[in-house]
């Protein structure tokens, strides 16, 4: 299993692509499947947005990574993961772990219209049944590594446990670890919680091995890989559907449009630098639950500003660099970036605990110098919010 | 609205057909709409099942309706509720109140295979959201009455609230009601869970009417409208993917197999007799929640009693009409019937409070009274469990 292939699915995303070159650097002797059937892109395409860094066809990627970085493990399978070319390709390359990244991760996208929801849901869902069913089937020992997101859970006030916990209830402790409340308010993060649900009974009935992230806002565009050459870049979405809060706030502040802060601004999400987000998943790719541990990790770096200091924080390290930035106070929060005012509880981490970080003012450095030479590729169309979820 | 069609997805199932009579029946200047696929049919052929009591096309049921019942205000519409056909019926039927019923509804079918699983996550799944959103585009005034499962919900000796509950976890009390937990190890359980998931969002996005029942193991086949000719009896299936307990005791019963009783039968299962369901699903049909309650109901008429006493109920009811019946006590659960086996905890169930409901003595009489006349159809291969979920 240490040397059987890894197959990544969504390998031509945001997180798929740098986590791709990084574990073909870490892993020279095992073979990388890239599979991808470029969904994001056509989304991205379709809700007229760009990712502001460039990203070069998937056949021009594995040719820069041999060429800048002599790596030759790579091999590109380009399937629809929600449907049975993944039982056909998990019999081909019969990998030791597979990560599974390949999802419509947009929620205001997923709230569009029925034919939107039923494309994200049959996206996510089918995708990681089938890809339970396959495990279940011929390969009980591959380790899944799922993307989950920490916006499945409910939001109460109180600690956030690791995927399950034993509440009180009219004075009765439970008996028995059950799962966590989960709750979201838009069909994206709803597919993300009943994938959890179904992985949970995979794991109970038939003893699979799952390490399944409670994923937190992710940033940024730089690892050890991705910063070698520009063909090598990972892609970074600015509109409102595939944008994420830091990096719309990076692009607003770019072109001079003020930083929209919805709401109180008061708002907390948990944060990732992407180069520590690829770091992690690496680790815990080789870190392999016993069979039927539904092993749930909050993957949460920091707890994270509140999205005023964030917002304040991109536009000090605008400055830095000679951009006058400012903020907006706005009203609406279309996006639903799974924010909690609450900030007087705790999330669990245990895995996590005394990792070392990349420090917010360091993060957003990097990230407003690797973003600043593609500053004319940031479409002002795209920079102000407009879709409102409820008709 | 109170003079609106009336739209029953899966009208042709064991529990639609019986609803469409009695609403037909109780509000004759209403239409009512019977839309079905027949899949419940063809599904129990491809696992080589028959319903005991025999059930005639649909045409036939709803012209016996006239014939017996002077039944004159059913329509059949047959249709994909996966698929873009919902919203085109929803568009030209404009219904006050929709009842969706419309599920795959067999734990063991559902674990089968991919094949099996995905046709779950489909049906369900895709059809409640298609729903979803055609309410929220067209009919935000509609009542949507849904189908969920009392097996929805994660067992933990603790008090089972309605849908929602406020848990104290480290000594923190919950600022607010979360959605109590749920956990289910079959795919056709976990569908429902990501069903009442969707439905929750559905409601405090977009302010939906819904009551969400979470539905007890139903039983019998006999209500005042089946009762009155043959011709318009509802279904009773027999075979282990698509028998639920207590029916399967009594075709067991009358065919002289020993009734199975899984592991302790110290199992309990909340139980509602089919007339009770019915009476009660009518008059929920016009008790209209405010716009954006998410109203979940535990549908369960009485506590029951534990799997051993219950075969002893049978087994006593059918000595009762000469038929030597006896109990086998086996070694599984492969219908994961959501049994607990800790009676301490109360389950909620405020709106059915203080309701008539029919003993269970008298049920199982009349039971076995209805089901005895066509014993023949009970076929042997059935009878016996066989299926292994895990392979």
């Amino acid at each position: 299993v240490r040397d059987a292939p890894i197959l990544v699915l969504g390998a031509d995303g945001y997180i798929g692509w740098p986590l791709s070159l990084a574990l073909a650097a870490r892993f020279p002797g095992r073979e990388i499947v890239l599979a991808d059937n470029f969904l994001r892109r056509r989304l991205v395409e379709e809700v007229g947005g760009q990712s502001i860094v460039p990203v070069p066809p998937i056949a021009r990627r594995v040719a820069a990574a041999g060429e800048f970085l002599s790596i030759s493990n790579l091999v590109h399978a380009e399937i629809d993961v929600a449907s049975t070319e993944l039982e056909r390709l998990l019999a081909e390359v019969r990998p030791g772990v597979v990560f599974h990244l390949a999802h419509q991760a947009s929620a205001p996208y997923s709230m569009r219209g029925a034919r939107e929801a039923v494309l994200t849901l049959r996206n996510n869902e089918e995708s990681n049944l089938r890809l339970l069913f396959a495990l279940r089937d011929r390969h009980r020992d591959t380790h899944l590594v799922k993307l989950g997101s920490f916006g499945e859970y409910a939001k109460a006030g109180i600690d956030v446990a690791e995927g399950y916990f034993q509440p009180t209830f009219r004075g009765q402790a439970a008996d028995r670890p059950v799962p966590y409340p989960r709750e979201a308010d838009d069909v994206y993060h709803v597919t993300k919680i009943n994938d959890s649900a179904f992985i949970g009974m995979a794991c109970r009935a038939w003893g699979l091995r799952v390490t399944d992230l409670m994923q937190s806002t992710i940033y940024g565009v730089r690892t050890a890989e991705t910063a070698r050459d520009p063909a090598l870049g990972t892609r970074l979405d600015q509109d409102e559907c595939f944008g994420t809060v830091v990096n719309r706030f990076v692009a607003q502040a770019l072109v001079g449009h003020p930083l929209s802060v919805y709401g109180t601004g008061l708002q907390r999400t948990g944060l990732m630098y992407l180069r520590d987000a690829i770091d992690s998943l690496v680790e815990l790719g080789d870190d392999v639950p016993a069979p039927g541990e539904h092993r749930v990790i909050n993957h949460v770096a920091e707890r994270g500003p509140c999205v005023l200091e964030l917002a304040e924080s991109v536009v000090a390290a605008a400055r830095e660099i000679g951009v006058p930035a400012e903020i907006d106070r706005g009203t609406h929060d279309p996006r639903g970036e799974h924010l909690s005012q609450k900030p007087r509880h705790r999330v669990d981490a245990a895995r996590l605990a005394g990792r070392a970080t990349t420090p917010l003012a360091v993060a957003l450095g990097e990230l407003l110098a690797d973003v600043a030479p593609h500053r004319d590729r940031v479409l002002s169309a795209c920079v102000a919010p407009t879709i409102r979820w409820a008709p």
